[in-house]
């Protein structure tokens, strides 16, 4: 696989040329100096930081990944020198408002960064990530001392974090959960009990880990209403504040996975720990929205990744490796064979990729803006924006991480046999993207969520007013994407009529329908941003016949010929109903799992 | 994950209810006495071996691999002995003629046995997997002084062997073969040039390894047509046949892979070894094509393991996990959540998997009919079988192997986060599956030769015969499979007589539909044997109201309503046509690699 290299050209084309950042910027509360210079110095510098820095690694943290003793968790060689060097860049502290220590940057930038970050190496990522994650719950739910005790440390990144909510007998459900929390004299809690897929739970690369921890209160109800949310410090700050007494919170063993070895998946252990409450007691899941909302876009990210990375090796691979003739005829007189860019089927895999990782890119960073909106926004942009970002978190961590997996596959295809083999890196990057379709909300998940929370929650009315915003678009779309698209629209919309009618008398129906929706929902999104892309790009090839925008164009156009046509299957399922996937009673799969 | 179980209901449901196997048996030369009663001793003792010797061994295979020293390579714990006894136990020679010491079972025999074998463990199998392709290859190519110094201790398992064709630089594409064979003055070649990615290439479980070696004669015709076949031992035979001389040929290193790690895939050094002529200089091609189909179907046939393994992994855990409450209200009341399967996603996912996992199995005993009649059969059965193996191997090994990956995918999705980690099995059977669309030819190359060399080849008159026979099966199928499949295999033939008109103006569109064309077979293959198997099972519930019957009503009805529907997809896209593909310059790929 060639070295990772940060696809600077398309972040230029989406924020400045697609989604006109400028305008986006000036229109926010205290975002107007974020211009295109700045901008560009940011991104040249986190490029240069993930592709020199971190994305080496990749390999290596895969090769070695953690090890655990007593002591603690050692991290692959050179991660935590590498995580120095990203502290000391202030990358930490990138999107945090001044206040807590930040650099006040918009949302926004945040995702950029982490995107190259994230193709350069999924599992590195992660331990910042995680960290991202508990700084979130103490900004927006800790009290002013936790926030004055913890943030800044956080933010500098002198301490990391973690979230610890899954146990052993639940993972999606959480009204499962055991963990206790018994009220001590002081005001803290202590908290026992056992959580499992606790990603860099446990690691070398900084002196203290702050655990965001679930768990229940005596007395508290049962299920997901007697959740309470607590900050388990593995050292307790002391009078200075620094790591002080090490708390009764331990790494059991590490997780044997089939990728992201480089970050320490572990099973915590909590045996009386000190912890203190985050906002009220069995309130403690509503907390986690806020954060679960974010991290599912983090996740939707890494489909993104791990389709940009395929790229990356499959284009490489197929310009370079030759085998067989062009069905036209010969190409390379000179040599034995042509190159596999001339085989049609191999163009139709990277052009897949492309159109993948490209459309990706696009419905990313207008989500981006969107969080950007919530922020910073007026009552109105706010509004809007948390509107849309209802809407299509779920489409985007469902289907961007659907297609993310399958875009690594075809990775690994273009490079035939030699795709299987480790040093290749294209195997790992399947490996890496598997998680991204579990963690964070399964697909099946993701679904539920967009149907049953969103698109018929309120009669279909907020996803009408999508659907309207798209149509809108169509009218300043080149024919060759606005045709198709408009009659596509129409049908997303009877689907989501049908589907909420189904579902009135049969509530399996919805559930028989989502994925199927989700997929549709997906692709209708990667079109919309493709027909604005293709249209743009047509437009700035009558100026420049840059090989960017003709690219842009014919994966465009092949979205439209190659890609689409899926949703004909989606529907045509759709359309079949529940029926058939209640044929068999629950006790039939039970007798047919013993037969 | 659980263990395996040898899916012995089905197998007999496919030969003995859908297939007629004793019908069949009769119906050949040489077969009449393979009963029922016979077929069930020999199944009950190959799924006694899988279940116990070789399914434990899986996980070990992965987790250990195989390890390389100078002296040779060690196979993982248990593996030798795993192999002592299937030698033992007589199983290398079950389908093997009399004349070269075997049991003269029919092929199909073999087929059955190694289904077991390879869903038990897909790494072990290759052991014998590959000796199976060298053996083949002398039986039908070797001098009869070859066959008689080699092939008995071959069938007894006493000694192995490979297949050496790929190189560094070439694998799909061999007309780069390098490797030389330089005769000597003793009727022998002298051998040098490196293999790689050869499977049981060097181990330490028999104590002698038969090379199949393709190589370049001086003065060879440049390309295809100036490869040769050479048998290269690892140790020369003595005058007493046993193992005498060791060769020059050793294993430089093994591969480090995604998968099937139990197998030893090893790059093969060959320094001027002593090798002997099989068939005539510049033929070793040709001959090589009769193993290939062989192998084709072998490979095939992972793609049923793997579902089968996803199936029964996921069923097992579906019927067991708790998360969730059924969308229609709650089903066990006294329990915090319901069972994963009362989701209709998850059933979906798990009905999937089946139509795969049996649908394969259908398809594939219906091949090893075929392949029965081409070796017992008389003219007219010969005559018949070969065509139709001609045309369905391709689809078999293309989408057989596609959908067990999807399958095998799936099956990590139902166990959620726990499917992402090693001890549950579901990763690992992703992992094995993965090489299945590489190896044996790619899923491209699978469907350039289905439409190229087989359906576009006489004008289409052999897949014509082919659709005919599927229609007329659908005179006698119960109207909800008829109905559809007799639409869409009109719209089949249309889809073919489409490409092979644009194709004869530009032979790009070929490739451009070849692998969506495939797809479509694939599932329209799937679709014939579910119609069959469904109107068989719902003729069968009217004497009797066993789950295995309605599982399989319920299976061919979800087939048809919910994965049918794919085939719009690849028709929309088969009609895209090529254009979309040819925007671009193979020049502008070059561009846009390195932008």
């Amino acid at each position: 696989m060639p070295d990772y290299k940060a696809p600077l050209r398309d972040l230029d084309f989406v924020t400045n040329e697609l989604w006109n950042f400028d305008e986006h910027y000036q229109s926010l509360n205290g975002a107007e100096e974020v211009d295109a210079e700045l901008r560009g110095a940011i991104l040249g510098e986190a490029a240069k930081f993930a592709e020199q820095v971190i994305a080496p690694l990749r390999r290596v943290g895969d090769e070695e990944g953690c090890t655990w003793s007593e002591e603690g968790v050692t991290t692959p060689t050179g991660f935590k020198e590498a995580y120095k060097q990203y502290i000391e860049g202030g990358w930490t502290g990138l999107s945090v408002p001044e206040e807590f220590g930040g650099q006040a940057l918009p949302a926004s930038m945040g995702f950029m960064v982490s995107e190259l970050m994230g193709e350069a190496n999924h599992a590195w990522t992660m331990y910042p990530g995680l960290s991202a994650g508990c700084r979130e719950t103490l900004m927006a739910h800790g009290t002013a001392d936790q926030q004055q005790s913890y943030l800044p440390k956080l933010v500098s990144g002198e301490w990391s974090g973690t979230m610890c909510l899954t146990e052993p007998q639940c993972g999606s459900d959480l009204s499962f959960l055991r963990t206790k929390a018994e009220p001590d004299s002081d005001g803290s809690y202590s908290v026992t009990g056992t959580k499992i897929f606790i990603s860099s739970g446990e690691h070398d690369m900084t002196n203290n880990i702050l655990h965001i921890v679930l768990a229940r209160v005596p007395g508290a109800p049962a299920g997901n209403k007697g959740i309470s949310l607590f900050l388990v410090p593995k050292f307790i700050p002391n009078e200075q504040g620094e790591a002080g007494e090490r708390n009764a919170v331990n790494c059991g063993s590490l997780e044997h996975k089939m990728g992201i070895h480089g970050n320490a998946t572990c099973v915590m252990n909590f045996d009386g720990a000190k912890g203190y409450l985050i906002g009220k007691e069995n309130e403690g899941l509503m907390c986690m929205f806020t954060f679960m909302n974010g991290a599912r876009l983090g996740t939707a990210a890494q489909g993104l990744n791990h389709a940009e990375v395929a790229l990356q090796g499959a284009l490489a691979y197929a310009v370079e490796r030759e085998a067989g003739r062009a069905l036209t005829g010969v190409k390379s007189p000179d040599r034995p064979a042509d190159k596999l860019i001339v085989h049609p089927d191999v163009r139709k895999m990277i052009l897949t990729i492309r159109s993948f990782s490209e459309g990706h890119r696009a419905f990313l960073y207008l989500l981006a803006q969107q969080a950007d909106k919530t922020h910073l926004g007026n009552e109105q942009q706010k509004q809007e924006a948390e509107e849309m970002m209802a809407l299509l978190t779920p489409i985007a961590k469902g289907f961007m991480t659907e297609t993310g997996l399958e875009a690594a596959n075809i990775g690994v295809q273009v490079y035939g046999g030699h795709g299987f083999i480790r040093e290749w890196g294209m195997e790992q990057n399947v490996r890496d993207a598997r998680i991204s379709t579990l963690y964070e909300g399964t697909t099946g998940i993701q679904s539920l969520d967009l149907l049953g929370r969103k698109v018929m929650k309120d009669g279909g009315a907020m996803f009408g007013r999508f659907v309207a915003k798209v149509a809108a678009d169509t009218q300043t779309m080149d024919l060759a994407y606005a045709a198709p698209l408009q009659r596509k629209l129409k049908e997303w919309g009877e689907l989501a009529t049908w589907i909420g009618q189904k579902g009135t008398s049969n509530p399996d129906e919805v559930g028989a329908a989502s994925v199927d929706f989700l997929m549709y929902s997906g692709y209708m999104v990667n079109a919309w941003v493709w027909g604005l892309m293709g249209t743009l790009a047509k437009a700035k090839l009558e100026e420049n016949d840059d090989v960017f925008y003709r690219a842009k164009v014919a994966t465009a156009d092949f979205y439209f010929s190659k890609i689409m046509p899926r949703t004909e299957a989606h529907k045509v399922s759709i359309e079949a109903g529940a029926e058939s996937l209640l044929g068999l009673s629950d006790s039939d799969f039970e007798a047919l799992a013993v037969l």
